[in-house]
């Protein structure tokens, strides 16, 4: 298997800042890297068990952020020109697991609900657009889904 | 009383959009009212019962965003120019209850929360920076929290 993390994809480790009446929790800066321009933000949440299945946004960077429950990301790689054609990567996000995920455009994602309510943040480059995004049937890419 | 809406504050009714597996929430488009530029977007949660005291931005905008939990929010205007000087507001959000409450800069707010995990998304105009922002103790605007 190709372990390397697709071209474009970036991982970042976020704060959580204690306060004795709640934490912060850090998301997105304009300064980040991954950070190209603010378009629209939205959350979604996926039910335990549940797949929502492969889309690609053609135009959109996705900076995704799990801020309740756990969601595990699969993302693959079928950019022609890409030095990571092929590869196929995991992330599985959670309060435990504080990261954002860096989504370039053109790359394929589907997420599965691991908790009782997860939800995720999409801090995305620019407003929703339907003409922007393919879809692709779960058992078209396969993975093993657990 | 005086049951005006401080000046500059707008609450917006956000769609919840029903999906079977999971629902998607709207929560910030830049064409949006009330959108003045993004600087970052962070978490803020606050323990039931407890409440983070009052802060005032002097020139940040916050849009404010309760994807989960309930969280009651209390503004005070003393703006010397403003209309609604001397105005208080509360606001309660929460997914039943689901807007976007926009706080223009210097305007005081505190929040409580209500449920057993209360988070809340602030897309700011700017980067958070300490010196943009005076606090006062709880008890220096008279409210009466229940």
């Amino acid at each position: 298997m190709d372990t390397r993390i697709i071209d474009g994809i970036i991982l970042t480790p976020l704060r959580q800042i204690r306060h004795p009446q709640g934490d912060v929790f850090h998301g997105m800066k304009k300064s980040d890297a991954g950070y190209v321009g603010f378009g629209e933000a939205y959350f979604s949440t996926v039910r335990k068990g549940d797949i929502k299945a492969w889309k690609k946004h053609l135009s959109m960077t996705l900076n995704l952020i799990v801020p309740t429950g756990k969601i595990r990301f699969v993302l693959f790689d079928d950019r022609l020109a890409s030095p990571t054609k092929g590869v196929m990567n995991e992330f599985t996000l959670s309060r435990d697991h504080y990261c954002r995920l860096t989504v370039p455009p053109q790359v394929w994602m589907a997420f599965q609900g691991l908790d009782d309510d997860n939800q995720l943040l999409n801090i995305a480059s620019m407003e929703h657009a339907p003409d922007e995004m393919e879809r692709l049937p779960l058992t078209a890419i396969p993975y093993h889904w657990s």
